[in-house]
């Protein structure tokens, strides 16, 4: 067969950036969805065993034990956390962090994009639904919930760097949470018709038992308390590695393994649900 | 026995404040200083980890790709990691991070500590020698050696959120690197004499022979290798969990471990040794 010639080579190349440019759903599927999820359960449990390394450092989370004057000079009456993530958060904006879709702050400022550096982002997302999140309910459950699982009474002083760890917290949860929307998103595109004839009639708990596998589900969480285990032990040179099998004390590893089973069963789970249905009540906008 | 009376419960009390006041000492010893450093080593294998789940990202790295403006309004040179490492520093400047004298910013900035909540900080290290660090040599190998080790070539355009994961490392490497001078304030204080007459001839060969224990070394170098094969492997339910021992290829973890054997044979441990020259030849200012 002959060599294709630099015309057959061009027109594959104009043809390949075309698909690339009109097919914004390029890339995403299940396989893509689920390898994300499973890599963020990483992320989520170093950061919660990072956060556990600092005590609970109370006056951080105080209302009223504000340092920080608001932009009109007034003293302010957020709690240290509560300004330490809008501050970071601005800064994030600037360096253009929510350009990406997956990202979505918790507090809402308009700083311009000034410091990144120029980049397309395409999206997978339909635009009406792409903004549904519940950020309000993880900033809720972390705070009031989880934190006083993970982290043990005392204070250090080290506001600013126990801070940093609850952003870092916070932004991981957020991220893998909100990312319901990509879930739902390719849920909708297997199966349109069902699921438009579910959203036109505004079936909440029919789109429920279509998104919830039991069996799936159970081996999530029984995975992120592996990896509790498995990332959150001592490791010594010469020591056995655990291999997350349930017979040593939860209390030798850094963050209780169940406390993790616990995040997601009762949090990170069902609010996930969560975005998945409004994003889909949403998809036909 | 009689009860204690209040008096002596009140003297006790005092007795033990007192100590507390005067012995900023108190709790730094070698094992707390041991027990330190082996917990860094987890925080900087998690934080090259996540770092390594983004590609390279270079437009965040090009000096002169710049995209902000200095305080002058004048166009800067600096490379977007640059400027986005400056500015989140300064929020955790405002923050109190520097407070504690175990941080210590890349860049220094005049921002007051307005945010931060009250805290008395005592101090372990000996005044005219705390500041010794060797964050320029940190930021040198990190950029230039260690990233084009972790990260994969490639271009996602999320750069504000590499650049944190960038700082997130960076961070964890100069605590740990800059954490010589508390290994070399409690080693001073376990020998005195001996330090005195190396430091007052300024002999640094001596000292270093002092400071090194290869044996020691290589306990620390594998186990860090160790830890980035069991925190940096595929968990599943079912499979095996990887203990650390080389069988497996080096290619199938999220960090290549023999990078972060090398990461503390050339660059953490040696540097470290040069902080802790560093503070002892100001020991006796």
């Amino acid at each position: 067969m002959a060599e294709p010639s630099l015309h057959t080579y061009l027109f594959f190349c104009n043809a390949i950036t075309l698909l690339l440019v009109v097919s914004p759903c390029l890339g995403l599927g299940l396989d893509t969805v689920r390898e994300f999820l499973t890599r963020e359960e990483d992320t989520i449990v170093f950061s919660l065993i990072e956060r556990a390394k600092h005590p609970l450092n109370l006056p951080a989370y105080q209302d009223h034990a504000c340092f920080g004057f608001g932009p009109s000079g007034r003293r302010r009456n957020d709690s240290f956390v509560e300004l330490f993530v809008r501050e970071s958060e601005e800064i994030q904006a600037k360096a253009g962090r929510y350009q990406s879709q997956e990202e979505i702050p918790f507090f809402h400022s308009r700083v311009p994009f000034t410091l990144a550096p120029p980049y397309n982002f395409t999206t997978d997302l339909y635009p009406a639904a792409a903004s549904v999140n519940v950020n309000d309910a993880i900033w809720g459950f972390y705070f009031n919930q989880l934190l006083p699982l993970l982290a043990k009474n005392g204070d250090d002083g080290d506001y600013a760097v126990t801070a940093a760890s609850d952003l870092a917290c916070l932004q991981a949860l957020s991220r893998r949470i909100n990312y319901g929307r990509y879930v739902a998103e390719v849920r909708f595109r297997g199966d349109q018709q069902r699921y438009t004839s579910l959203i036109s009639s505004k079936d909440k708990d029919a789109l429920m038992e279509l998104l919830t596998s039991e069996a799936q589900e159970d081996v999530v969480k029984r995975r992120v308390e592996k990896k509790a285990m498995v990332f959150g032990q001592d490791i010594t040179l010469d020591g056995p590695t655990e291999t997350g099998d349930k017979n040593t004390s939860q209390s030798s590893f850094k963050v209780v393994p169940s406390v993790v089973y616990k995040l997601y069963d009762q949090w990170v789970i069902p609010l996930t649900k969560k975005v998945e249905i409004e994003y889909l009540l949403h998809r036909l906008d």
